[in-house]
């Protein structure tokens, strides 16, 4: 194994997560839905894709190859979780499934439903596309939605 | 749970799938690197980020919220594996993984190496960037550096 002697970059630390944090900029992007096994589920606000979530791993700073099996088994049963739910709530065409973090050393996987006539159907995802943003009410609705099928 | 009536979309035949047909299409965007257990391993020839790679699963028109549990287990131990070897080949600060196909019923997942001062490190990766492709001698080098890494 060719083990480059470079050195690993520093982790994000906790103090400037917003998952760990729990921080107004993550209220400002996502509502909790829930806890599943080893993560949190939350509606990202901005629904460009209906029923577009996150599923947030409960530890900061490993990465996803770095996971042993059991963990990695575990948080990708909660995504699985998560992509059923959806399925199952919205009916989309096609979920996507991305996981970036390039400058939070906190594992999340998006959940984005894609639709055929809907937005951005046939490419890759936007991280925020910043262009539909719903109601309390409207969210209310949807995440009663997810809860109900998951 | 909610169940919805919608019918669900026709998958893309067989036929029209680049990666069953293992066509030009194919050979165009990608060279085989090997085979993993469940999946087979190929790096992208567009290499704005250097070691980039797809992890196609063996079987077409399933979903990933569909994959039972061993079959879910045994394709993320294969992007994993796609995660460590990269990784350890090229030292990336961060891997990307993103699983689209919204217009291909085969489930496949970039494996996108990110560097602090590379292309579009920050944001979202693209499906394909379309600005660095490489002679086929520098391909054959990454390939033998991934492959020395698996």
């Amino acid at each position: 194994m060719n083990i480059s002697t470079k050195n690993k970059p520093v982790p994000t630390p906790v103090s400037e997560c917003l998952y760990c944090q729990n921080n107004e900029t993550l209220h400002r992007l996502m509502i909790k839905i829930g806890d599943l096994k080893v993560s949190q589920l939350f509606l990202f606000k901005e629904q460009s894709h209906p029923g577009r979530c996150n599923v947030v791993y409960k530890d900061h700073g490993v990465e996803f190859h770095e996971l042993d099996e059991e963990q990695r088994n575990a948080f990708m049963a909660d995504v699985a979780t998560a992509g059923k739910a959806i399925a199952a709530a919205f009916n989309p065409d096609k979920i996507n499934y991305g996981a970036y973090a390039d400058t939070i050393s906190h594992l999340h996987m998006h959940v984005v439903p894609k639709y055929r006539d809907g937005y951005g159907f046939g490419g890759v995802f936007e991280m925020n596309p910043q262009k539909i943003l719903l109601t309390d009410e409207e969210y209310d609705a949807i995440v009663k939605k997810i809860k109900a099928a998951l």
